[in-house]
């Protein structure tokens, strides 16, 4: 991905780590605490148990996921325990008839036997295959559901939308996050900043997650910024700079006598002061919103002739920004004009400015930018980025698959809500040419599934879908990430996470990948575990109901 | 609305002051920096500027907006200042060739020179009058900008869902808010809890939000809770409950006799056992969720029988939560089972049992079923509520109205993009009937706007379109919230904006309110305004553009 050249700061890279915020364990449903007491009432509530937490279906009509949140399910986790006035909130809601030993219960509960294995956070994920599996105690790992929902399903769908975007524009393309202001208030605007940024954009507008989580951080200036000015009269330093000074009167003719397109403009006075202001602050990184009068006849020849006045004083422009209009057209305009200033003037500086655009960019707006042709360097992409505007919600569910070493099955007419019994390990089967042919899931007691094996897949509810598969290469999806009370793996960089999105996108088909109609990528159970769970489904689902 | 009947914690209410989470300066766009210091560099920086806060287009296809955040709006002012490490970050963010004076400037910023003008938290609103308009130094104002619109989109935008909500199930229905696993991670989840009962929810699932806002909380099982369960065996406080205990064996047999409905039903033992149970540990706050398996042949007769066994221990059940299936159609069925019971077997108790349902509930479902005819008693709502799945952003502006006294308009070949030039009063003008008649926007000059004068309301810019109005009150809509660095009016509680949004809302015609194709309520402005604001536009205007 193009280190795009908006103004760009020197954001040097931190850990996410400089992150404090502890997440507190009330942050979850109140019918978690009165399942709790339940259990503890029935003394079920130390029971071992197994959660899954998966989701059934790709967002956006798409066929992959990306999987984020996981560092921050796991620093919940690891933090999770109730204070003096949590339990002391409780113990006022829930009824009078609670037992006060519930409360004693509470205040000492900790996650030291919940052990956590999951999938390594940025993977591509599909649905079905769980992306944590928590064991613990019944209560314990049922209070935790809400939290690890909220942490992993808009992270998932936001990452997911942002490597959307990246598939569409582009590996060179320069991708800019604008959302905070369209986001659901503060914290909102924060995880999508982090969590597009995992999924494949260069940068954000949100200052507070560059500090945050050394995100670099780019953006120009408003619309306000122009408007706010007079006329030339408000350029105050002229004295500091002379060489723009003696500039400045013949400056606009000179540039609309060379060309051609340029005739004929009645270039604002107004926005000329604004940019010359703007240039005389950012010398070196002067990037202009063209569009707020017009930008052929405006906003074009004020920069040029700034951007021309820099050169001369020994600085690099940097570009426009169309915030408004047919982006195809003017993007090619712009940098037709560019690249004629550039030969005709001799400015090289010209061939290399950047364009960027924005104003309300989708995705399906970026697809018919490409199928139109267009010259823009750079995407800034707001409210349908961090909204998720064509769905904005990830339904991941969070299933009870074994208490007490006894598999649990939950049935429905639906099929596709039938969960999976039993604790399974997951494995991703490549092939010869590198790329991922199917998820598998297993029991842990089976035969290893092993590189090089002839393995039979099959569908998990469908008897007569199967096939045998040679797998080059076998990678099994778990890792155990909690356990004892501790984070057990070194826990990667936002960086190292962005990079291992990317990586594992480049092993899936491009056919799963695209935009329209992707081919579905299969998830699969190995023969013992579809059994398994068909026996189990059989002597659950009441018989004599017809179908 | 309701006190809804689920099953209800004792949270005292607690002024919303308890929430002491500071937003910090740096949650806005880099743009914004860069503004500050091309002002700064440009000696603009003082120069007393004017900002409204608007949006141009109510949400959801509706003609109404709910205007909330405006508290944490005022807070986020009044505590804005930037710290030693945030000048630091931006002192790296920022080019080489800043000014190190700059940095001076930011670290001893703060908005005692800044005047906030706003309407009341909790009010109706509508496009194009601002919400809140902003008076102070230009780069200290422009530095607020995204914080504000993030603070003031998503509460407004989300309070109107959960109005429409309300709207649409009327008074007496209870509405629960069950969005947390929904929404843009941990505070996004917040917000939508305590903007949602803003707008007119009776209650949240989201515990933190109870113990942050003081907002009643509820909630039941899950169906995790029920598949937990083995069986009868798994039931271990009979001696403490010998009443359960010895009607146990009996009661599923005894309540399936009485109930033609429920001939051949299979009830699942597992369920029962959960429901016991719950039973046990909920005696006076019994709701179950009752389709794990099959509502009517195993969740309602299962519900009845423990229900049946409290009562004859003394107790009072409370009802059943539906989560799947035809939602109407059960509601139904459930409900004329209650009423026979009550009658058949003499027990009141089951005539005011309380029906919720859930299940991806949206506001047209609601119509629908409204439509259909059912007996449900309390709906919980998730992803559609907190998402906004609709329209997910309010895309409400920020625009420049005023520097130094000298008037600004940003012209647009879009007309509703044009903005109102100049400081605005606002004025909500009412009729005989107590409705709102109209909005309308003067200019701080003109001769005030009185009750019972004839008041010339024209359209901003349709020059035809414009009318007489003779109203029998007039509410001025800003009050000065903010001046001399102080928040300058008590700050009411969450319940109390609850209140006047339905106060608010009470004062709007029925068909400004519908869901289908509401009739627009007008935006005005006075006769001096309009040709203040046209007189200006011509004169920015380019000429000779063929339009």
């Amino acid at each position: 991905m193009s280190d795009t050249n908006l103004t760009n700061g020197n954001g040097k890279l931190e850990t996410s780590d400089d992150q404090n915020g502890v997440i507190q364990p009330l942050l979850s449903d109140y019918y978690q605490i009165t399942m709790a007491y339940a259990y503890w009432k029935s003394r079920k509530h130390a029971e071992r148990a197994v959660f899954d937490l998966y989701f059934r279906k790709n967002p956006f009509q798409g066929e992959f996921t990306i999987f984020a949140g996981l560092e921050e399910c796991l620093k919940f986790i690891h933090n999770f325990s109730y204070s003096e006035k949590d339990v002391e909130y409780l113990r006022k809601l829930l009824p009078v008839h609670t037992e006060s030993e519930f409360f004693n219960y509470l205040s000492h509960l900790n996650t030291n036997e919940v052990e956590v294995y999951a999938i390594d956070e940025g993977m591509v994920v599909f649905p079905k295959v769980p992306l944590l599996r928590l064991e613990g105690p019944l209560a314990v790992v049922q209070l935790l559901e809400t939290t690890l929902l909220t942490l992993v399903n808009y992270a998932s769908l936001v990452a997911t939308n942002a490597a959307r975007f990246r598939l569409a524009v582009g590996p060179k393309k320069g991708l800019l996050e604008f959302g905070l202001r369209r986001a659901q208030g503060p914290d909102g605007g924060l995880s999508a900043s982090r969590y597009c940024y995992m999924g494949g954009f260069d940068a954000t507008s949100n200052l507070l997650a560059g500090k945050l989580f050394g995100i670099p951080v780019k953006g120009t200036h408003a619309h306000a910024y122009v408007s706010s000015f007079n006329g030339l009269e408000d350029v105050r330093d002229k004295v500091c700079f002379d060489w723009l000074a003696d500039l400045l009167s013949g400056l606009v003719d000179w540039l609309v006598a060379g060309l051609v397109e340029l005739a004929d403009c009645e270039t604002s006075k107004v926005e000329l002061a604004a940019f010359i202001s703007y240039g005389l602050a950012f010398p070196d990184d002067f990037l202009c919103l063209i569009d707020t009068y017009s930008v052929i006849k405006s906003g074009l020849p004020n920069f040029c002739a700034v951007s021309l006045a820099l050169i001369e004083a020994g600085y690099v422009p940097l570009g426009v920004r169309l915030d408004s209009g047919d982006l195809a057209y003017l993007s090619v305009i712009v940098r037709q004009s560019f690249m004629k200033i550039a030969d005709e003037y001799n400015r090289p500086a010209f061939e290399k400015l950047t364009i960027v655009a924005s104003n309300d960019i989708n995705e399906e707006t970026v697809h018919s930018l490409n199928h139109q042709g267009h010259c823009i360097d750079s995407f800034g992409i707001g409210t349908h980025l961090v909204t998720c505007q064509k769905q904005p919600a990830l339904g991941c569910v969070y299933k009870l698959a074994e208490v007490n070493g006894k598999p649990r099955i939950k049935l429905s007419e639906d099929v596709e809500k039938v969960t999976m019994p039993g604790k399974k390990l997951a494995y991703r089967l490549y092939g010869v040419d590198g790329h991922a042919l199917v998820d598998l899931m297993a029991q842990p007691n089976e035969e290893p599934i092993l590189e090089g094996g002839k393995i039979l897949c099959r569908h998990p509810f469908q008897e007569s879908k199967r096939a045998h598969v040679t797998p080059k290469r076998v990678e099994p999806l778990y890792k155990c990430y909690y356990k004892d009370g501790k984070i057990n793996q070194r826990l990667p960089t936002l960086n190292e996470i962005r990079q291992r999105a990317q990586e594992s996108l480049s092993h899936i088909r491009m056919d799963h990948k695209r935009a329209l109609n992707p081919t579905p990528y299969k998830v699969s159970v190995s023969g013992p575990l579809y059994n398994f769970m068909h026996d189990l489904w059989l002597e659950n689902a009441p018989i004599g109901q017809l179908y």
